[in-house]
C-alpha cells in the first residue's frame, strides 16, 4: 500500500463545489488502495480578507496575532474538506498545524519547521481515515501557534511527505506541471515530464512561480518526490527528483530545462567606488539591517582602483533602498548612484549546463541578434540570468525557448 | 487590585468599528487600576455563515469536524481584539480554549467543562497583559477541539472567572441588564439591580434571553458574582448574586422579581391514560431516545383509574413527538393524543414567593379578570408557569406586571 500526500491550494478548495470535487479525487486515490494526507490552504481570497480585517483594527498588527488570525482561514477548510469526504463515503479526520506535529521556531508569520511529531498522523492512518490537515500552520514548544509564511503549504506537505516517509508528495495546482517557460509569453511552451531538485530550485528563484523555494529547499534535503499536477484534470504533471533517479532512468538530461523571467525587480548601481576590502560587506549589511531583500548583485573587476556594484531589489524596496544608500555613497567616495525600476530578468536553467559549454555564448548571441542590450549578467552552474529593459523580456524570452529548442513538436 | 473577566458576544464584535470600542472598554477597565480576562464570541454572523458552508458540502456534517469549523469563528476575533487592545495601548495576548486551559469532556457540539487549567492565564496577567480567550471552545484530555453548545460563550467566561477567582464576571450584551418582563411587551418594564441564581435560573428556563441556563448554573455553583450590562452604554447593569449576598445587603427582597414568557413551544396532551406505575417513564424514556427536548410536564390526579399527561416540546420537535407518540398511545391503552402549536407560557419568577403565600392565586386571579383561560399550571418554589392561548400571552404579561407592582416609579 503506498502513501501519498497530497497538497491542494487556495483556489482548488474556494468554493463548496470545488470542496466536493478535491474531495472525489482523495475519495478516489483512496480507493485505488493508497493511504492518503490532504494538506489544504484556507479558501480563495480568505486570508487576504482576513489581512484587510486585521489593518482595519491595527495600523501595525502584532505577529503573533496575525498568526492567530490567518491559521482561522486553513482551520475553516480542513473542517469542510473532511466534512466532504466522509459525505463522498471515506472516514476522514482534520488536524490543525499543532495537532499533526508540525513544530516550528518562534518566529511568527515566518516560522520555520523544527521537527515533524506525526504520530496522531500515523495513527488515523493506521485507523484507515483520510488525515486532512492544515498548511502553513505550526506550533512552538511553548504552544504558540505559528505560520510559515509565502508557500507555507507547499512546505507542510513536503514536510509531511518526508516525516511519513511518503511515497510522493503531489501538489495540486492551477497549471498542468513545471513548463519550459511562461505559456502565457511562450505560445509553444512544453510541460516538462522531469526536472531536478536543482533545476526546480533555480527556477523558482528566478521566477518559475509553480512551487514555492523553501519547499523544493526542503524536498532536495529530504529526497521527497515531488509531483506538481492539475487539479482540474487527470493528466501526470512534472516530477521534480533528484539528479541521481534522474540518471537511473537513462533520461537524455536536456541542456536547458526552461527559460524563465521576473519583472518584479529594480536595478540599483553604485558608480565607481573605490575598489578595497570591506566595500561590499558595508553596503549590503546596510541594507540587510532595514530588512531589503536583495537578489541579484554583480560587481565587475576594477579599472583605475574603482569599480561598479550593481544589484536588484524588488520593486517595493526600491524607495528604502535608495534613502539607506543615499548618505552610504557619499561614505564610501562613489561617485554615485542610479537606479532603474525598468528592467526585467531572464533566465536559462539547465543541470545539462555542466557538461555543455557554450550554452552562456549561445544566449548572449540569441539576445544580440534580437538587438537586445544586456546590462547585467550573473551566472551559477546551472544557470545564467541577464538583465535586460523590461520592454525587452518577452521578446527575449520567446527568442530563447526557439534557440534552444524547448517548443513542442 | 481587582480581577475582571468581561465577556462580549458576537454583536459586540461584529465588525472592526464595534471591535475598536470593546476595545477602548477594555483599556479603560485595565487604566482604571484592575486585571482584565476577556471572552469573545465570534463575530456577527460568522458561525451562521460556517454552518451553512457545513451543509453545503455535506448533508450531514460530522461533530469532530464542525467544531473544528465553529472554532475558527472566535478565533478570528480574539486576534482582532488583541490586535485592537495593541493598538489601544495596553499588551494583550490571545488564546483559545485550548490554550486557556478549557478541559472538557468528548461529546462534541456541546461538551461539558472538567477542568480549567488556566495556568497560561495567569502567566499572562502577571506579566501585565490583557488575556483575549475564546468563547465556545475547549479541548479534550486526548486534544480534540470542542465546542460547549448553546450559550457556550456566557459559561466559559463565568468558568473562567471561577477558576481565576475574579472579583466579577462582567456579560455585555445588547440589553442593559435584566428587566422585569420583556421592555418590547411591557413599555414600563424596570431594569433589576440585582437578582438571585435561583431567580435568574428560573428566568433563563422560562424565557429571559439574557443569560444561557448553564452559565447560571455554573455561577451559582461556584459563587460567582456576574454583571450583566450593555456594552453600548456604561450605566450599571443587574448583579446575579446569591441569596446569601442580598440578605447581607439587607435588601428588601420583592415578592416577585419578573413575569417572562415563551413562545416557541407546543403543548401535547394524551388523554385518558390507564393510571399505572411506568406509564409515565415509559413515555419520556420513548422521547429521550428521539432527542425530543421535553420541557414542562403536568399530570393530574387520575379519576376512574385514567389520567390525562400534558407537556411541552419546541415547535421544531412537534412532528417528530407526534410520530413517537402515536404508536405508543396505542401500546399505554389511552384514549387519544391531541396538540396545539398555539400556545405560550407565561410565568412569574421570584424568590420572595417562599415566604409570601397567595402569589399563585393572585396571578391565577389577574389572568381571570382579564379573560385569559388557563390551560396548564406548573410551579417551582420560586416560579409559578401558566400556559394560555398564544395570543393571550402579551395580554397576560402586561396585567402581571402591573398587578404585581413591577413598573417604574
Amino acid at each position: 500500500m503506498a502513501l501519498f500526500v497530497q497538497k491542494f491550494g487556495g483556489s482548488s478548495v474556494a468554493d463548496p463545489e470545488r470542496i466536493r470535487a478535491v474531495a472525489d479525487r482523495v475519495v478516489a486515490t483512496r480507493r485505488a488502495g493508497n493511504d492518503v494526507v490532504v494538506v489544504v490552504s484556507a479558501m480563495g481570497k480568505t486570508t487576504d480578507d482576513l489581512v484587510r480585517l486585521a489593518h482595519e483594527v491595527s495600523s501595525m498588527p502584532a505577529d503573533r496575532e496575525m498568526d492567530m488570525l490567518l491559521t482561522a482561514g486553513e482551520r475553516i477548510s480542513i473542517a469542510l474538506l473532511c466534512m466532504a469526504i466522509i459525505e463522498a463515503g471515506e472516514p476522514a479526520v482534520s488536524f490543525t498545524g499543532d495537532q499533526a506535529g508540525i513544530l516550528t521556531d518562534t518566529t511568527h508569520t515566518k516560522a520555520k519547521i523544527l521537527d515533524v511529531r506525526a504520530d496522531r498522523l500515523r495513527d488515523a492512518i493506521a485507523a484507515g481515515s483520510v488525515a486532512v490537515v492544515a498548511g502553513f500552520q505550526g506550533v512552538t514548544t511553548g504552544d504558540d501557534i505559528t505560520t510559515l509564511g509565502r508557500g507555507g503549504s507547499d512546505t507542510t506537505a513536503v514536510a509531511l511527505a518526508a516525516a511519513l516517509d511518503a511515497d510522493a508528495c503531489e501538489i495540486y495546482t492551477d497549471v498542468t506541471g513545471v513548463f519550459s517557460a511562461d505559456p502565457r509569453v511562450v505560445s509553444d511552451a512544453r510541460r516538462q515530464d522531469r526536472v531536478s531538485y536543482d533545476e526546480m530550485l533555480e527556477m523558482a528563484a528566478t521566477g518559475g512561480r509553480v512551487l514555492a523555494l523553501r519547499s523544493v529547499e526542503f524536498a532536495r534535503n529530504h529526497a521527497v518526490r515531488v509531483h506538481v499536477r492539475s487539479s482540474f484534470t487527470d493528466e501526470p504533471g512534472t516530477w521534480v527528483v533528484s539528479d541521481e533517479e534522474l540518471e537511473v532512468e537513462g533520461m537524455e538530461q536536456a541542456v536547458i530545462s526552461g527559460v524563465t523571467h521576473d519583472t518584479s525587480e529594480a536595478k540599483v548601481t553604485i558608480a565607481r567606488v573605490p575598489d578595497r576590502p570591506g566595500v561590499a560587506a558595508r553596503t549590503f549589511r546596510a541594507l540587510a539591517d532595514e530588512a531589503v531583500n536583495v537578489d541579484m548583485i554583480v560587481q565587475n573587476v576594477s579599472t583605475e582602483g574603482h569599480t561598479d556594484i550593481s544589484f536588484t531589489v524588488p520593486h517595493s524596496d526600491l524607495a528604502r533602498t535608495l534613502k539607506v544608500m543615499e548618505g552610504h555613497v557619499a561614505e564610501l567616495g562613489a561617485a554615485g548612484l542610479t537606479s532603474d525600476a525598468g528592467v526585467g530578468r531572464v533566465s536559462i536553467v539547465g543541470a545539462g549546463m555542466r557538461s555543455n559549454p557554450g550554452v552562456a555564448a549561445t544566449m548572449f548571441e540569441t539576445l544580440a541578434a534580437e538587438g537586445i542590450n544586456i546590462e547585467m549578467i550573473s551566472t551559477s552552474t546551472i544557470r545564467v540570468s541577464c538583465v535586460v529593459k523590461e520592454s525587452d523580456v518577452e521578446r527575449a524570452v520567446v527568442a530563447l525557448h526557439a534557440a534552444f529548442g524547448l517548443g513542442e513538436g
